[in-house]
């Protein structure tokens, strides 16, 4: 019998030597803007998911537990930070259809968010993450108002894939940062 | 026996016709955030609470139930947004003390942000209400950090109410906007 260390294992350990295939967009995105952080490019950070918490249980000699909430529509986008001195906000959205992106997995007062940003001197946009093709597109948010604009004219409810093929980014993959989204980010708004 | 109508009232109601005398700081600034976002002044949220979801229920026809959650240590601040193109970040907090604020009301990876955020160009600073003279400062963050780092040397583990009254910023009140923070930040960082 030897010694048993108790050996814990980091969360992280798991995922560090898999491809990012099953990787999910945002723990990509977690994981860059972590290495963003950590090497003094941006403050980038995810805001909580937003929770009504309805009741709180406390007992004794422990800590708080939640035992009753519920899941609450945000009013905001999922991100946002500080890049080179600019706000920056954006959306980021998984899509798993072949040929188009679907409308409807954007809340209007994201539009409506991401258009105060604009007028007020920010950075917005959205990454979208294509997964049946492996491929993670920065959506400028113009782009993005055009079509959500068109659709109550044309009743067009998605963004075809080829829109994206022709007025989005493709975001560079790495080793780290995972997704290089800050590089399209130079590209497009500090050129 | 008359109708029984079930009167749903709306939580802010109660609030609408009281002084700010027991409106807690958190709702006087949503209230201010509110204000500015309207009146096309400033883009700034509050985050959400960060939760620990561990176990959720989905009830049959009807949304899904969180039953076992918990509250996490925030890693940044409470508020963050854009104002006149600029970034902006604070956190707020109660002190319902006499003679001094107790750091320990700061997490440490907080002040890290804000300094973080500062680095980049940001705009970062405390808002501290003083609830037993009804009073709100605009606490700069180099202030507040001065503080943090001596309490290392000399032991003090609080801001007296004096340096609030030297080094701090009091806050206009008012009907709308409730506190009229962004008067400070515009003497302070846009002048």
């Amino acid at each position: 019998m030897g010694l048993n260390f108790p050996i814990k294992k980091k969360p992280q350990e798991k995922r560090i030597n898999k491809a990012n295939l099953g990787m999910d967009l945002e723990t990509m995105i977690n994981e860059s803007n972590e290495w963003y952080l950590v090497n003094d490019k941006a403050v980038i950070h995810k805001k909580p998911t937003p929770v009504q918490i309805v009741k709180v249980d406390y007992p004794m000699r422990s800590k708080a537990v939640i035992t009753e909430a519920y899941y609450k529509t945000p009013s905001t986008t999922d991100y946002n930070g500080i890049y080179k001195g600019r706000y920056i906000d954006f959306e980021a959205k998984e899509n798993h259809n072949k040929t188009a992106f679907p409308l409807k997995n954007i809340h209007p007062h994201q539009i409506t968010h991401l258009e105060n940003i604009i007028k007020h001197g920010g950075i917005g946009f959205l990454i979208v993450s294509w997964n049946l093709y492996n491929e993670y597109y920065l959506l400028p948010f113009d782009v993005c108002k055009e079509y959500w604009d068109n659709s109550y004219k044309d009743g067009r409810q998605s963004i075809p894939y080829e829109a994206f093929k022709k007025r989005a980014y493709l975001i560079k993959e790495g080793f780290i940062p995972r997704l290089k989204y800050l590089d399209v980010v130079d590209e497009l708004y500090f050129k």
